[in-house]
Formats: C-alpha cells, sequence, structure tokens
C-alpha cells in the first residue's frame, strides 16, 4: 500500500519567507494544506501572490481567511491613513508591527492542524534579516508551541505534540533566496512589500524592501522584483 | 487630578462565567472593555445577551468581532449539521469542543490590548463545573501568559507584563453564581445553552445546561432560564 504523506499547514502570506518554507515543506514529502489570510493589509496583491504560489507549488488545499484585524487598529499596516515608515537602521521596529499577529496567525494555523489531524506547522520566521518584530524570535515560538500542546484535545490524551517548523529562523535573507533558489522557487511570483500596488509593484523603501534586496544582492541572484517608477515619487 | 481606572479587556461570550467575570472586574475598579465574537456559533443569542450584559454595566467600549471559525470545522456548535450531544458523566468532553477556540479568542484579546495600552485581560474559564476542555485549565492559561509576553512590542522592552485574569477558574459553578447575585448580576441576561433559540430559550439537555442548573439547585438561588416548553421535542 503507498504510504499517506504527512500532512502539515503552511502560513503562506505570498512573500519571500513563507514561499521558501513552503518549498522546503514540499522537498520534505509532505502534503501541505496552505493558509493566507485577507486581514486588511494595504499590501493585498500578497494574497494574489499567494494563490499563484499555491498554484505553482500544487497545493490542493488553499485555506483563505477573512480576519478582522483592521477593526483592532495599532499598525500602518492596515490603516490606510498612516504612512508606512521607510527602513531606518534606527528604529527598534517599524510601525508595520500587528499587535499580536503572529499569535493570532499560529492560533488560526493550530485550529486548522487539528480538525485535519495535522500536529505540523510551518511558519517562514526569520530573526536574521529582520524588523525586529518581536513574535519572529526563536522564544516567542517555542512558547507557542509550548502553549499550543496544552491547549487543545489532539494531545489532551496521548502523546502527540504540536511541532512548530521554522525552518528559516537562524538563516540570512541571502541563504533563504540561494536554499529556495535549489528548490525551484520562482521569486518573481512572491510580494514582499509593505505598499505594493495591486499589480504587485514595490516601493523599495520599506523596510521589507529593504531586506529583501539586500538579499539578493548578498546571494548573488538577479532580484526579479519590479519596482515602482521613480516617477513614482 | 483624577485617577484614571486601569483599563482591562474582558472576554465576554454573554454566558454565566464570562458576566460573573466582568461583575468582578467592574466591583475591582477597572475600565472594562469587552470583547466578543461573532464566529458563528449556533447560539447566536449568546451574542445578544453579551450586548444586553454590556449595557446593563454601563460599558463604553464592546468590540464584536466576526472570525471564521466556521470555515475551519470541527465542531457541533458551528455545524449546523451535526446535533450537539447531551450532557454524558462519561464522555471527556462533549463535541461542542471548538479546535482552538480559547487560543484565538485570546490572541484577539492580546492585540486588542495592546492597541489599548491595557496589560490585564480577564476571562472567566472555570476547570471546576466545566466541559472539561483542554482550554479552560490553569495550564494552558499559564502557558499562554508566559507566550503573550515573548509576543508583543509592548513587553519587548520593559517590564510591563501582561496578565491573564481568571477569577473563577477555580470556583464551583454555585460559587460562581453566589457570587455574581452579591455583586448584582441578573443572570436573567445571560444564555448559556448550546442551542438557545433566538429568543434565548434553554435546551436543558447539554452540557452547558447541566452545569448551569446544577450550579444554581447547589447555589439554592432561583434558576431564572427560560428552558424549551417539553413540547418542543
Amino acid at each position: 500500500m503507498k504510504k499517506m504523506p504527512k500532512k502539515v499547514i503552511i502560513l503562506l502570506s505570498g512573500g519571500l519567507d513563507s514561499t521558501t518554507c513552503l518549498a522546503i515543506a514540499k522537498k520534505e514529502g509532505y502534503e501541505c494544506i496552505a493558509l493566507s489570510f485577507d486581514y486588511g493589509q494595504r499590501h493585498s496583491s500578497e494574497l494574489q501572490a499567494a494563490k499563484r504560489i499555491a498554484h505553482f507549488f500544487d497545493i490542493k488545499h488553499h485555506c483563505v481567511l477573512p480576519l478582522p484585524l483592521h477593526q483592532l487598529g495599532g499598525s500602518a499596516l492596515t490603516d490606510i491613513q498612516r504612512t508606512i515608515a521607510e527602513y531606518s537602521p534606527d528604529s527598534a521596529f517599524p510601525n508595520t508591527y500587528v499587535p499580536a499577529r503572529n499569535t493570532i496567525f499560529l492560533s488560526f494555523a493550530l485550529a486548522l492542524a487539528e480538525t485535519h489531524r495535522a500536529t505540523n506547522i510551518f511558519m517562514g520566521v526569520s530573526a536574521v534579516d529582520y524588523s525586529g518584530y518581536p513574535d519572529c524570535r526563536p522564544a516567542f515560538i517555542e512558547a507557542f508551541e509550548k502553549m499550543a500542546n496544552l491547549a487543545t484535545a489532539t494531545t489532551l490524551h496521548d502523546t502527540t505534540k504540536f511541532k512548530i517548523h521554522t525552518p528559516l529562523i537562524h538563516l540570512s535573507k541571502a541563504e533563504a533566496i540561494q536554499l529556495g533558489t535549489r528548490l525551484g522557487v520562482d521569486y518573481a511570483l512572491t510580494v514582499s512589500c509593505y505598499q505594493a500596488t495591486s499589480e504587485g509593484y514595490a516601493c523599495g523603501r520599506c523596510d521589507s524592501c529593504y531586506f529583501r534586496k539586500k538579499g539578493f544582492t548578498e546571494a548573488g541572484i538577479p532580484d526579479p522584483t519590479l519596482y515602482f517608477p521613480s516617477s513614482h515619487y
């Protein structure tokens, strides 16, 4: 009898990191269930990217959930009245931080995992070339995993354990790009910019663009990103 | 200068426990921001109850968020094709368990707390007269609190700590009812039944009705719940 591949949940934003993470999980032979969120992010073209990427990787089940994060406020990423901060090496993290976003995203991934009888969740966070967001750090991921193993019916009476896989957490952006390229990722499909246009053009100025650009340069791989024409400014 | 009361977030379902919890927080002098969820629960009359209770307690800010839990499946509480299990002392917990529900609810409470610069969250879970749900136990709450203190910008660079208050966790239903009654709660406003009608009539047979009924009996306080007429069956 053919062995069924193990099911995993992948948080797929449509950006560079989550796409690399998906390529890794596919390479490891997992059956991937992708999970994306329509949370009022102004760069909603990343959701279109997530759909393209799910198609590219032949993902059978791609769950896109609407979440009312914009109703909570507190972030330039979900509030079009605010201006997205340009990259600055001096700030702790930019105003694109969304309160408790990764906690919320992982909570839904946990629920989806439980309903699919999956116990593995993949997430493309990195704590190397990143914006300093608190919920991308290893200590947060470890604490979430511990909590998850007390939170669900799945782990109540048996030894099953949820595992949050973060294969990029100690990789630089350049290393992630090199790895993804070897695994066949077409980064032209991905959108990272916090204020990408609906056609997927990037600003080249925000934190996310900064780390993406730097990554391609350091990796020695041509950057396929389409940037706004300078006449835009 | 008049001292401003400390702001807290209260998870308010509209049931007996969360209402008691709100009465406790009000008694302690907190400014309460109530948070409820419209998550496709079949007993949506509890949401109407939450609104009545917020009005009763003069809550200025009541946030009601739509959440797509019914899209995830896995529970009779969000799937009208399934039958709500009647109370049984033999089952570990009933089919009204919603995967990762309290993790998701607390994640949103954490986000709302951060946007309001609040660090205290009140939740009316109890681990005494309860359905055995894993995410009502003290170990889960403690693990969530630890995770929360690694998850947010608020706690990144200072000594501020989030605190999850669960004042009912070690109380029986009867003790909660006695306490709430002393604090002026009108339990006729609350809805506990998992399949309450839109008018708020309770079935008297589900887990939630079982513990509520038993609580009023043991407390020696008249039960104000309106039950379905027996002709309903």
